[in-house]
């Protein structure tokens, strides 16, 4: 059987950890890579990625040459949803796995993209799969997982607590880390301040696959105010201001809260006694409290995720699928072509 | 739509409890009931299930009675592996779930009984799966999902600690529970002390789905020597004696340690300050520490794996198929026809 033949869109932080992965796996070969940055244009993907050796890969910033009838799979990993660029992908009949938060469940802001792809997918005979650590795992398929061993569910309460301290200004910006309480609240009145955006993804993935139906989501964003003086390289932060920024999504059946998903994000929450971690409860028969300490990080766990979901999207059926819908990820040491069946 | 047509075959206490969750599902209907117990033969299913009504089912011992070309699966939960079982079953075109726990990976042991229902379930056009909380869920299904955030995995180790005290003689006596060390290790020997039974299947299972291979498994069974008092309604063990039993797996690589599955079961384990709980470590890209306290509990977790998996296998491709093979379960509060898809 021939390699899997992969072409990277998006050759930014996560597109680049993604490539490096997929350097290491046996069974495939990446055969292309797109972004349209022009200082990235032209060059070997072996220096965008910080290897020694050239790959004789050019990056390209036009789809065309990229992506022919060879290709079985597209890693994109881009910073904004624009569905021409899937549109363009399914037509070429390629697989997609993209990191693009909003595809990891599209119709819970936009049923009709989920249509449209789901369409699109199935009538070019491709699969395509949003995913990552979060969408895709932590707060979505984990927690179907862990219901799983459930007879029955009537609330389930989870929290992704992670430290920003080692980020740079871009996330502390849009998190309101250092600002003054009253800042921070204008900045998410102005919706500069976003928080965590795919909630409703993460929600109704879960509601939707174990039927615990939801009505309504609220969300709200508060600061974490600081007691202490907590200093990073790019932020200093004195007591009183604004250490993070803790985003909830409360999902209601009938006036009753049946599933909150919780992400406070600050800079060293273990200053006042937060450890991080993935925490999970669910409240059923039985209940199930699970902890991962320290949360597993978000950065090598997208694009692990993604990466180990590649031969789970070749063997999928035709059209948009979910985390929910595949067989569970798992790493992959061996060569990625004894995962794949004959379809 | 109709109805999922199910039916239970073994009414024990694994067999029961499934049935009393099917009762509460919606869109499944069972259609029969079979034991050979003659205590058990000729009653409605209501009066051994403890229901106040009776269902209509008449428990019977012949399954030629029980099964006809209307049934899509059964919910197998007997006490023992007979193949006989599963060649009746699957010559009759039922899918079916097994709590056997030989069955959860059958090729850990046995590897021609493994090709033998592959074949056999394809020929006939359904599927098999044989599943549990363990084998089946916590240190297999859980270990691979959890190593889907890894780029890479050196090293695997896992432990379910759980606390024997609410049962019985049978329990006691089959992990030596109660008696001296040199009983214990005399029990161990004779092969009358068998621990923990199915941690083969959850090695391999682990193994060759992620591709870490082992070349050899070592099994170790031993003593939880008591420091203090313990008793519960059914044994008392007195400082010296035995409180319960260790039993380890080793996966080797090459003579290195790669999985390690371990699963102490003793009564009254806090009272020597161990936590019960499941416990999932896994070393590599990145590091992930999951517990979850208290363990899942064995019995309704059984059950309710077992249950929850009745769509992904009625929509499985046909043939033996393991927890690794099948989209993750979840807990099923909707009709379940709703997870079901046109094949």
């Amino acid at each position: 059987m021939e390699k899997i033949k992969v072409v990277l869109w998006g050759i930014g932080a996560m597109g680049s950890g993604i490539g490096k992965i997929l350097l290491n796996r046996k069974g495939i070969e990446i055969v292309g890579a797109i972004d349209n940055m022009a200082s990235k244009v032209g060059k070997d993907l072996g220096e965008l990625l910080d290897l020694k050796e050239k790959t004789g890969i050019k990056v390209t910033d036009n789809p065309e040459e990229a992506i022919n009838s060879d290709v079985d799979i597209v890693m994109h990993a881009t910073s904004y949803l624009n569905k021409d660029e899937f549109e363009f992908l399914l037509k070429k009949k390629v697989n997609v796995i993209t990191t693009i938060a909003e595809i990891s469940y599209p119709g819970a802001k936009d049923p009709d993209l989920a249509t449209w792809l789901d369409d699109l997918a199935k009538k070019n005979e491709v699969a395509i799969l949003g995913t990552g650590i979060n969408p895709g795992f932590v707060l979505d398929l984990l927690i179907i997982t862990l219901t799983g061993a459930c007879s029955s569910v009537e609330k389930i309460e989870a929290s992704r607590v992670n430290d920003l301290s080692p980020f740079g200004h871009t996330v502390m910006k849009d998190q309101g880390v250092g600002i003054s309480v009253e800042e921070f609240r204008r900045g998410v009145e102005e919706g500069k301040i976003m928080g965590h955006y795919a909630f409703p993804e993460s929600l109704y993935m879960i509601a939707d696959r174990i039927g615990l139906e939801i009505d309504e989501i609220k969300e709200t964003i508060e600061p974490i105010i600081s007691k202490t003086i907590r200093e990073t390289k790019y932020v200093k932060i004195e007591p009183g201001m604004v250490a993070g920024c803790k985003h909830t999504a409360r999902g209601f059946k009938d006036g009753k809260e049946v599933i909150v998903l919780e992400h406070p994000q600050q800079v060293f929450p273990e200053k006042e006694g937060t450890e991080t971690g993935d925490y999970i409860n669910i409240f059923g028969d039985p209940d199930i409290k699970m902890a991962i300490k320290p949360e597993i990080p978000g950065g090598v766990g997208t694009m692990a995720v993604a990466v180990n979901m590649i031969p789970q999207v070749l063997n999928s059926r035709a059209g948009l699928v979910t985390m929910a819908d595949l067989p569970t990820p798992g790493v992959i040491m061996s060569d990625v072509r004894n995962l794949l069946r004959n379809k």
